[in-house]
């Protein structure tokens, strides 16, 4: 007797043979209908058990959550819901989850409810739902590099570089903190830790991954990244992957054309392959949104939603371009930005991105030439010596997805820059090196893993988009 | 005129056509022949430059290291090393790297000293072949699973557990160390860090896995994991990549089936996609080899060691089994073991694993059914109650590359297992309702990415096969 798994069996459908299989249980209907599911899809299998056939006792263990091996004929089902089903004939019970003590039950669980139960709600079908979706997606996002002619590489997790400058870091210790060794002046001796210098937790991998460009030609980092932002919020993780490719050879326009390119090939090798997973979520999406005020709701269906990315041109404009429409806009003139937008130089916030995606373009954009001032000190600067090649995807629903540039490749302006930043350059020596030997034009991005998990999945926490989401006070797990 | 990589361009030979690349300069002979490569692949295309059509300035800045844009006609190359070649019409330098400045100069230079140039280094023929192999096999093995219905999840980096057990752990840390808050006991206050409380960098992501296993059925993982171990060694990383599967419902065997299916897969993989670089490190160790004792030398060339792995069966033997061979060893007799094997129950050391081997079975080799009391608490006890459903694939010249087993699914065991382990139970609450509700047979096992790069390149230290190693007194970039 052959052993499937669920979506094995509904895919090979070997109606008339005596099949096996493992999963949960879902529900357990009338004594008689199992509805089994093993995580392999969204789907159960419906298991037909004659209790006439069965001891009592063991039916009294097939409750939701209990893990069961049952074997059977499959045959077409009389139901309605489903093509086949197993008439069972064994049943084995690999272990029970009592009903008043198991926490996930066949009703509504609030996701605030799940979140603490992260070691349990992804066998909830919104979970693993979402979690077959990002393994997918990660997938795609390899495939898509891989098929490009980019090497995969892993930048250092823990780093010594601190002028990276995205972000307040995490320190990587082994001192024991109630008596670190000191030095004569009485302040921490970090040649004594571990590394024999102060270490902390990455938050890019981009100046790693620029040094590698510059060898293999094209590369991308897939890996964890770190903030310790104190930030409570939906948006916010602690901990999060990214990707972050980096081409030798590639201008802004290049670039541009890639993020644009690349983050429409893995939405559609999303939509192409977790049809099931996303028209559940869709579903889940709408039923959420039904208590929300109409103006809260997504413009589109989820699926339509990402059709839309896949299909349509992103627009582009530059920074100053969107600094007048903004300017000229309703709710500026209105007066209801929070930010209002007075002058050429501001930063823009998420309130602006939004407008500009939602309400004005109703389409992804891509801004970019941004003021030098606003942005990292690794941007090529433009002629104008005012801007700098930068580039930001701002996805609707989302804001800012992707965020690139072109790196500066000129040794002196990139000096230069670093002054001007407060850097000290003898902590990016290896990185000026490359504008030293066979430096080169070449630029890069950032996408936020989970960001993009969130798009596609609809869901609208990014707590709920990863396994064990580390946030302020929150390392359970 | 149409831009190519230099591998597009040697497989697609568009033969009188106009063409350009970019890439950095290995040799300029003769003022004339620019061996000119981007990284794309190990091959260079050469560019013939007619001297006397160019600028002398020009020609100058054509040194080793330099970054060239030429173009010009693909056409047949007349000399030898070469089918196609570009006949220069222009030449545009992005960046010049001085010849007394470039450390990087065409000539040999060993491995300690690349690895203090380990931002120049990938621009190496070694490192770069060792690099686009690693990229070949991370996404086999991402192809491996996705292929065999496993879902890729991330696992937490950051982990407020330390019942892992594997080994010592890296304290992460938002703390003043000058001044850390206390209580009022005078201890540190890991209350108030950053997550509450105290946190470290993850040794395995195993504990998780399994509760993601024991709901989309087969997962695994891909991720940085750590060691705070002052092993200054050949074979040891502070932060190295783990990939760990889990399965629910497989039992020993069917893991032992997997992990040998899995590394044959990628090694054939590798095989049939990297075969230019292989054959170049093949060619490098042999070269490296040359100046050892015979007894050192591999057995056999690199590819050919690769296919044998590929082709045979791995041998399956018990520990028990183990022990009578190693006791009746000439090595055990004429006491030539560091570690000599005396009794059922010694841990077997890298010595024995290489007789094992290297030297009885010739074959890489399965070891199952360790006594419970050297292995990890949540392994499976055997009915015997002695031994446990462990099992180690051992390699020849790497040794353990992978370790697994079946997992305890019944509670009161594995409570029992802690409990022995001194571990406490509070700590694993979320590990334990897994075996409250839903329990089953499950099985897992891990593979150290870096062992498994040196293996298919056939590097000695595993400091060469990681971009940026993290060691001891050490952590530069």
């Amino acid at each position: 007797m052959k052993s499937f798994s669920i979506k094995d069996l509904l895919q090979e459908s070997p109606l008339g043979e005596k099949v096996e299989v493992n999963g949960w249980v879902k529900t357990f209907r009338s004594n008689r209908f199992i509805a089994l599911n093993d995580g392999s899809t969204l789907r159960n299998i419906q298991c037909v058990v004659d209790f006439e056939q069965f001891d009592e006792q063991l039916l009294k263990q097939i409750n939701t959550g209990a893990a069961l091996k049952t074997s059977g004929t499959l045959v077409e089902s009389q139901g309605r819901g489903q093509d086949v089903e197993i008439q069972v004939e064994d049943i084995f019970v690999h272990g029970t989850a009592h009903p008043e003590e198991y926490p996930i039950q066949p009703k509504k669980h609030s996701l605030e409810f799940l979140r603490e139960k992260a070691h349990l709600r992804v066998r909830t079908n919104t979970f693993s739902a979402v979690m077959r979706v990002r393994s997918a997606l990660a997938f795609a996002i390899h495939s898509y590099f891989q098929q490009h002619g980019f090497y995969y590489m892993h930048t250092p997790i823990i780093t010594g570089s601190d002028a990276e400058g995205a972000g307040e870091m995490f320190r990587v210790t082994t001192m024991d903190p109630e008596n670190p060794p000191k030095d004569e002046k009485g302040h921490i001796d970090y040649s004594k830790d571990f590394f024999g210098k102060e270490t902390n937790l990455t938050v890019s991998g981009q100046l790693e991954a620029e040094t590698y460009a510059m060898g293999l030609g094209k590369v991308y980092t897939f890996g964890p990244t770190f903030r310790a932002e104190n930030s409570n919020t939906s948006r916010h993780l602690a901990e999060f992957w990214m990707i972050e490719p980096e081409m030798a050879f590639y201008e802004l326009k290049e670039n541009m054309d890639l993020a644009e390119d690349f983050v429409k090939w893995i939405t559609r090798y999303v939509l192409d392959n977790c049809t099931e997973d996303l028209q559940f979520l869709e579903k889940r999406l709408l039923d959420e949104e039904k208590s929300k005020p109409q103006h809260q709701r997504s413009e589109m269906p989820l699926v339509e939603k990402l059709q839309f990315v896949v299909n349509n041109e992103f627009k582009r404009i530059t920074y100053t371009e969107a600094i007048d429409i903004l300017k000229n806009s309703k709710p500026n003139k209105k007066k209801k930005f929070e930010y209002p937008i007075e002058e050429w130089g501001a930063d823009l916030q998420s309130e602006h991105e939004r407008f500009l995606v939602e309400k004005y373009f109703k389409s992804p954009v891509i801004l970019y030439d941004y003021p030098a001032k606003i942005k990292a000190f690794y941007m090529r600067l433009n002629d104008d010596e005012k801007t700098v090649r930068a580039m930001d995807v701002l996805f609707p629903g989302i804001g800012e997805i992707i965020g690139g540039s072109q790196r500066e490749e000129r040794l002196e302006v990139l000096q230069q820059k670093i002054k001007e930043f407060n850097i000290d350059e003898k902590e990016l020596w290896w990185y000026l090196d490359l504008r030293r030997f066979g430096t080169a034009v070449h630029s890069g991005f950032g996408l936020g893993f989970e960001r993009m998990v969130q798009f596609v999945t609809g869901m609208g926490n990014i707590r709920d988009v990863i396994p064990y989401p580390r946030t302020p006070q929150n390392a359970e797990f």
